[in-house]
């Protein structure tokens, strides 16, 4: 059987997403717990690899298990040997077939910037700080360039190895709870670090060192070397992923 | 001149507010903060001795200094002292005979119980988990049976040095936000683990432990074997001190 795990995680003690030889990772993390629970090796698929640093509230993936174990009592079972940073939310059954990385619609994203004038103890890990007071309404008119169909290479750091650069985005919002700022982005798929570089040229526009009229020009420039600096990780959470729930 | 200073502080690796031999604390960590900017070692006054674990947003404390730093100069340069789980957000000038905790009119704490089937990976440090579901409604219910002016008596853990156990509690809430579920209280002081005995209270009435019917009588008891038990310390957090701001 093909079981769906939500996982939510704080991900500043990973390094991301995807095993990698002699650093902790989320996906090793996990097929430990679930070898503890089920007493087999299972190999699990993710639906991104989330980079180091950045944060999950419902991330996907599966895996395939004999275990009976299922919904509350598989999450109860994984989340006992799961270290406290790391949580099974849900478990579903899905078809032997599916995959959570090509089977994904789409994607949302949220980026937070505590806009304090004071850094935040606690939003510390989970929010870049920027102290000089952000105009949200006006970054959220900039973001309104993003909306739309655009071959996103300019928004790729390099090493990335999909397929394409145009990506669709249906929504990109910055609001404002607060003294916290949100850039909230869904797209059907999302480059290597595409978000954070996203953030990181709102926050170019905020300072003056980009106009915001230019930002459609940037975009259909397709020139990385145009686009803003990578916001930090840190700030950056994987916050929902879309399926078709017929599959 | 005496200055005021408002401290927010992630009080998980704090063992509270007063200076205790060989273990961190908030007043020794501002302390030696204090002295790295102003060269000059302040005793350092605060609104109220927080437990180890407990958490603060706004909390008030005072400290007399020659140093011409003010505002949010002050705090920055705190801030550069301080580790990352404290920070400073005010600082404002108070008359020379102004005590933060003598003449705090009131204080508001609210106590956070994360409400979900698993536990939260982020909340694990600011929430208590509770996976069976509250019934907010009933709980806010039964919580109005502590406004009021009652003698505390026996919501008042041993240890504490204070006179009297009578106080006035203006406000006392239970909401629910998604799966987190806030008690808040407001009252013009608190007994020593106070605020923790009420929600320790309110859940044993969750549990069916205690009817919430006996709650009056339970307060006017005055016995601290009829109230529940002390719910756990990181679940809690001072929101706000409240003053004369003609002080």
């Amino acid at each position: 059987m093909r079981l769906q795990l939500t996982l939510r995680y704080d991900g500043t003690a990973f390094h991301g997403w995807q095993v990698q030889p002699g650093v902790r990772t989320v996906q090793e993390t996990l097929q430990d717990a679930i070898e503890a629970v089920t007493g087999v090796r299972s190999g699990v698929i993710g639906c991104s690899r989330t980079d180091a640093g950045v944060h999950a509230d419902r991330f996907c993936c599966t895996f395939d298990t004999d275990s009976p174990l299922r919904g509350n009592k598989l999450c109860s079972a994984l989340n006992f040997h799961l270290p406290e940073d790391m949580a099974v939310t849900e478990a579903i059954e899905r078809p032997a077939d599916f995959h959570p990385r090509y089977q994904a619609l789409g994607k949302r994203y949220v980026y937070r910037i505590w806009n304090g004038a004071q850094r935040h103890p606690i939003y510390a890990r989970y929010a870049l700080h920027r102290n000089r007071p952000l105009d949200v309404d006006a970054l959220h008119a900039a973001a309104a360039a993003y909306v739309g169909t655009h071959d996103f290479a300019g928004f790729c750091s390099a090493g990335s190895d999909v397929q394409g650069t145009v990506r669709t985005v249906t929504r990109c919002t910055v609001t404002r709870q607060g003294d916290m700022v949100l850039f909230t982005v869904e797209a059907d798929g999302f480059l290597y670090n595409m978000v954070r570089i996203m953030v990181g040229t709102l926050l170019d526009i905020a300072d003056g060192r980009l106009a915001a009229a230019d930002l459609p020009a940037i975009l259909a420039s397709a020139d990385r070397a145009r686009a803003g600096a990578t916001a930090p990780a840190h700030g950056l959470c994987l916050q929902e992923v879309f399926y078709d729930e017929r599959s």
